[in-house]
C-alpha cells in the first residue's frame, strides 16, 4: 500500500494503459515491478494504469514493527528488573541537556532494545536520534526597518548547520505537520501566540523554550523527524531552496487519511477486540491523565504564587525585624555587644537572602515541573482527534457488511476499508506506546529535576543560615 | 542606711532613751554599735531611740558595686576580645537547659568577672546562681473533688527538694515581689490567667514553660533570688512553715519606697547629669525596643499562620497531585513503568511528611522567639514605673533649694532627700545593667536556638528529598 506523488504533468498516450496525473497528485501504487520505467498506479478517482517512474515519487514506508511477547515473566527476575529500569527508556547518553532544563532534547530509539516485551506495535525508529537546539533569538527587521521580527537560531545534531527561523515558520511547519499526518500523530500545539511575560525580553525567552520542547518533541518521533517537510525545515541550504521547498510541501496531496497508505505494519492484522479494549484503555487513561496533569498544574500555579509573592515578603520583614533589633541594641550604650548585635544583622540579611532565594526558586524548579505538565495538558488534547478518528474508522468497518448487503459498497472495498482501518489500529497504538515510553521518560527526567533543585534549595538555605548560626558566640 | 523590721512590740521604760516599736514597723538604724544588746533606731515619725537588738531584725543589704573603668581600651586587644565575647555574659554551664528551650534556668553573676568596665553600677551577684524547675504539673482537688487546680512541682538548685505551687501562688508571690520590690526592681507580670490553648494540657503546658519563665527570671536577680518571701517560696519545708512564712510576708512593712533604704551603694554619689543622660537614654532605648520586639512579633504571629496553615496545605496537595498522577500512571497498561510510579509515590508521600514538618516547625523554633520577645515585651513594660518613679525623685530633689527657702523641709530633709535618690540612681543603673546583661544572654541564647532549629528544619527536609530523589533512576 505504498503511495506516491506525482512530480510532474503526464498524460496519458490512448490505448497504451496509461494514465493521465498532474503534479501534486497522490497515487497508489499497485505494482512497482511493472518494469521498463513504469509503475502501475490508481489515482484517488479509482482509475488505474501506467505512470512512468521518474515522473513520481513514491513516499517513504514508516514501518511499525511489532514487539512480540518472547520469555516469561516469572521465569526470570532480569527480565523484570530490565524493564522496570527505565535507564532504558531514555535518549543516549549524549542527548544535549539543555541547562536550562525543560527544553532538553530527546530522541526515542530505544524499543530495539526491548525486544522482549508484548507492549504491541512500535514504530521503527531510526538509529541515530534526530535532535535540535532552538537558540540565540535575533531581532531582525524588513520593509526598511518598519516591521521588526525575532529569528531563532535552529541547529539540528545531523548537520551541526544553524538554520533561521520566526515563529511563523514555525507554525507553517506546525500547520504542515497537522495537514500530513494529523490524521495518525497527534501534533501537539505550537506555543500560545501570547506567553505570558510582560516583558519583551521575558517573552522571547519563555517562547525559545517552548519552542525548543515543542522542536524536540517533533525531532523525537519517528515519522515527523524523517518527514520531507521536517527536514526542510531543519536544513534548508538558502532561501532559494527553502521557498521552492514550502512551495512543493503546501502542494503535498498526501495528506489527511492518505497517511495511512505510507505506513506499513510489518504485522499480520490486529485482534479488533483487542484494539478496542486498548483504545478503551488508553482513553480512560488520557482523561485520568489530563484530570492529574491540570490538579498539579492547578496546584503549582497556588504554590508559584505564595513562593513568589507573600512568602519571600515575610522572610524579608523577619529579616528586617532582626536587623531593626540589633539596630536598638546598638543604641544601648551598654558595652560589649557587638558579637550580639554583628550577628543579628548578619542573621538579618540571611533571611533577606533567603526571601530571594524563596522568590527565585520556582523559576528553577517549578517551572520545568509544571511546563512538562503544560506540554503533556497539550499532548493529552491532541490526542483526542487522532483517537475519535480511529474510533469512526472501526464503526464503519463494524457496519461494512450491512452496507455491502446494501449494495453501497463492493466487496473490494470492504476489504480495503478493513486493510487500511488495521493499518490506523497500528499506527495508534504505535502512537500509543510512543507517548508512554516519552511520559516515562519525561515524567521520570522532570522530577529527578524539581527534587534535585528542591534539594539544592533547602541545603543552600541550612547552609546559609550555618554561617549566620556561627557568628553568636557559643554559650 | 540599714533598715529594721521589728519582731515583737515593744513599751520603751520612760526616761531611759528608749522607743516604743510595734511588730512588723520598720525602723532605720541609726547607729548599730551601742552595745548591751541595744540599738538606736527612727521610726517612720522621726522619732529616735534605743531599741533591744532581739526585738527586731536588720533588713539584709543589698550591695551594689561600681565598676570602675580601668585600662585603655585602645592599649590591649584582649581587654575588647573580652568584653565582645558574650560566653562570659551567660550562665555558668552547669545551668540546665531545659529540652523544651525557653523557660531555661540563667544566673547572672558574670559581672564580677567583668571588672574592667565602666557600664557603673551593678548589683552584687551571688557566688553560686540560684535556679529552678518547674515541672510535672499534677491535677489536685479539694473540697470532696468539687474543685480541682494544677500543682506543680518548683525544684531549686539549692536544695534539689520540690515544692508544690498553684499558680495562685505564684500570684501572691508575684503580688509580695512587687508591693516589696516594685520600686526598685521592675517585677515582669505573671503569664496571662488565660494562656491561649484550646486544650487543657495544651493550656497547662503553656503556663508551666511561661511561669519556669519567670521563675527564671526572678532566680536570675541578686535582690529578688536573696529576699525572704522567695526563698520561702522555694525552700518551705511543711505547710505549717509556709503558712507562717506567707503570714509574715504578708505583714512585712519594708515595702515599697523603704526598700532603697535596704540598699547599700558601695560608691560615692553619682553625677546627677550623667544619671539623667543615662535614664533619658535607657528610656529611649527601652521605647525603641518595646518597637522591635513588637513588630518582630507581628512578622512572628503572621509567619506561624502561614506556617501552621496554607504553607503545609500546599505541600500536602503537592503530594497528593504527585501521588495522584502516579496512580493514573499505574492504570496505563504500559509495562515496566513501576520504578516511576513507586519513586512518584514517595515522593508525593515525602511532601506529605514536609507538610507536617512545616506545620510543626513553628513549634520548634519560632515559638522560643516569641516567648522571648513577649517576655521583653513584658519587662519593658514593667520599666515604665520604676523609671518614672525616679524621675520624680530626681525632680523633687531639684526643687528642694527652693522648698528649703519655702520652709517646707529643713535642711536634714534635703540631705535625706538627695542620699535617698542617689540610692534610686545607683539602683535604678544596676538594673538597667542587670537588663542590659540577661537581654544579651537571652538574645543570643534564643537566636542560636532558633537558627539552630531552622538548620534542622532545612536539612531535615533535604534528607527527605534526597531519599526520595534516590528511587527514581538516574538518566
Amino acid at each position: 500500500m505504498a503511495t506516491a506523488q506525482v512530480m510532474y504533468d503526464f498524460t496519458a498516450e490512448p490505448g497504451n494503459n496509461e494514465l493521465t496525473v498532474k503534479e501534486g497528485e497522490i497515487l497508489t501504487i499497485i505494482n512497482q515491478n511493472v518494469g521498463g520505467g513504469w509503475v502501475e498506479a490508481q489515482n484517488s478517482k479509482g482509475e488505474c494504469g501506467l505512470v512512468p517512474e521518474d515522473y513520481i515519487q513514491v513516499s517513504r514506508f514508516f514501518v511499525i514493527r511489532v514487539c512480540a511477547y518472547v520469555g516469561e515473566e516469572d521465569d526470570d527476575g532480569e527480565w523484570d528488573e530490565e524493564w522496570d529500569d527505565s535507564r532504558s527508556t531514555g535518549g543516549d547518553g549524549d542527548t544535549p541537556v539543555d541547562e536550562d532544563g525543560g527544553a532538553t532534547g530527546h530522541n526515542l530509539h530505544s524499543h530495539r532494545k526491548r525486544t522482549l516485551t508484548d507492549v504491541g506495535p512500535v514504530w521503527l525508529y531510526p538509529e541515530s536520534p534526530l535532535d535540535c537546539v532552538v537558540a540565540d533569538p535575533k531581532k531582525g527587521s524588513k520593509l526598511y526597518g518598519l516591521k521588526s521580527y525575532i529569528e531563532y537560531q535552529v541547529t539540528p545534531n545531523t548537520t551541526s548547520r544553524p538554520v533561521n527561523h520566526r515563529y511563523k515558520h514555525f507554525d507553517w511547519l506546525y500547520e504542515r505537520l497537522l495537514e500530513k499526518f494529523g490524521s495518525a500523530v497527534p501534533i501537539p500545539s505550537l506555543p500560545d501566540k501570547q506567553v505570558t511575560g510582560r516583558f519583551e525580553e521575558e517573552f522571547i525567552k519563555m517562547r525559545m523554550e517552548r519552542l525548543q520542547g515543542w522542536m524536540c518533541r517533533m525531532c523525537r518521533h519517528p515519522v515527523i523527524s524523517r518527514s520531507e517537510v521536517f527536514q526542510l525545515f531543519l536544513t534548508y541550504n538558502d532561501e532559494k531552496e527553502w521557498k521552492t521547498g514550502k512551495r512543493k510541501a503546501e502542494k503535498d496531496e498526501c495528506v489527511g487519511p492518505l497517511i495511512f497508505s505510507t505506513i506499513d505494519p510489518e504485522a499480520p492484522e490486529l485482534d479488533s477486540v483487542e484494539v478496542e479494549q486498548r483504545c478503551e484503555l488508553f482513553s480512560k487513561f488520557t482523561k485520568s491523565m489530563d484530570d492529574g496533569v491540570k490538579d498539579l498544574l492547578n496546584v503549582g500555579n497556588i504554590h508559584w504564587k505564595r513562593c513568589t509573592g507573600p512568602l519571600p515578603k515575610e522572610y524579608q520583614k523577619i529579616g528586617k525585624a532582626f536587623q531593626n533589633l540589633s539596630s536598638v541594641f546598638n543604641t544601648s550604650g551598654y558595652q560589649g555587644e557587638t558579637t550580639l548585635t554583628d550577628a543579628l544583622t548578619a542573621a538579618g540579611k540571611t533571611y533577606e537572602e533567603i526571601a530571594q532565594i524563596v522568590a527565585e526558586q520556582p523559576k528553577k524548579d517549578l517551572h520545568f515541573l509544571m511546563e512538562t505538565n503544560q506540554e503533556y495538558k497539550g499532548l493529552l488534547g491532541s490526542f483526542h482527534d487522532t483517537v475519535a478518528g480511529h474510533k469512526a474508522a472501526i464503526d464503519k468497518v463494524k457496519e461494512a457488511d450491512k452496507m455491502m448487503l446494501a449494495g453501497k459498497i463492493t466487496t473490494q472495498d470492504k476489504v480495503t476499508m478493513g486493510k487500511r482501518t488495521s493499518i490506523m489500529s497500528y499506527s495508534l497504538q504505535a502512537e500509543m506506546n510512543h507517548f508512554h515510553s516519552n511520559r516515562i521518560y519525561d515524567y521520570n527526567r522532570v522530577m529527578q529535576h524539581y527534587l534535585e533543585e528542591q534539594i539544592r534549595f533547602y541545603e543552600t538555605i541550612a547552609d546559609k543560615l550555618k554561617l549566620a548560626l556561627s557568628q553568636f558566640t557559643t554559650l
